[in-house]
């Protein structure tokens, strides 16, 4: 793919790219950040804002974008005393934005300066492995870089 | 990792998190855009602009920040008749932003609506199949998902 311009590039538009696609929902830093802590557990307004040290207005609107895009789910509760509620958790299209999570945490622990090491460890729960994302094919065969990959227009491919 | 809250998030800075870290870097769509376009081979700034369709502007800020923070080195060249010019490649630390492109991808893919098909579809050159972003431990076992993996402090954590 990174060999010389890919030849059909200019054949087709970009115009409904699924890269693009995502990065409309979650291209923007305090989404993710977000979702980073959902993936730790947290589902209150006052703990996200509390971890995040965020903007109250900031971190609403990211939560209503979050939801809109059916990335959380609303669900209520009501402490003794309190008013009713929500709690924030992640739908299966939230938690299936673990990779993209985990992938941005891998580059930047490699890259990043970190003469401590990192400063946050994922393991395997059954064996205890470190866990990194890689890339397989269907055959698993892997992991595979950038020039083991053939990139073509898909059915979905839109003319330029 | 997602079985309640992460029982150690509230004694630990996500002052140095290198998701954040990444997202510093990447987490601007048009600069993870111009990534995608580096990654199909484009090298020329007017190629970048044709296919990107962003203000000259725009593109110019996103290509000093990549070659900036090293993603992107900068390759002279020269057309007959022509003032020199400079191509932009992707380095070693910009080929590693491989996954992070591909795991957004795969998850527009499965998420946005996609009557026709994925616009893009990457296989293993040498055999022929899909490929697709995968979370594995060292031992090899996986594909996994966030149940799967537990998240504890790293050595390089910081105390809040």
């Amino acid at each position: 793919m990174i060999r010389g311009m890919h030849p059909e590039r200019g054949h087709y538009s970009a115009e409904n790219c699924s890269i693009q696609a995502a990065l409309d929902i979650v291209g923007e830093k305090w989404t993710l950040l977000v979702v980073r802590e959902a993936f730790f557990g947290v589902r209150r307004f006052a703990d996200f804002q509390r971890l995040l040290g965020c903007a109250r207005n900031i971190l609403s609107a990211r939560l209503k974008t979050l939801v809109d895009a059916g990335i959380l789910s609303l669900s209520p509760y009501r402490e003794p005393g309190s008013r009713a509620r929500y709690e924030y958790r992640l739908t299966e299209k939230g938690r299936d934005l673990y990779p993209i999570v985990v992938s941005l945490m891998q580059w930047g622990d490699r890259w990043g300066e970190r003469p401590d090491g990192a400063p946050l460890q994922l393991t395997h729960r059954d064996c205890g492995q470190a866990v990194e994302v890689q890339l397989r094919c269907a055959a698993d065969h892997g992991p595979l870089s950038v020039r083991d990959v053939q990139a073509r227009a898909g059915a979905g491919a839109k003319a330029a």
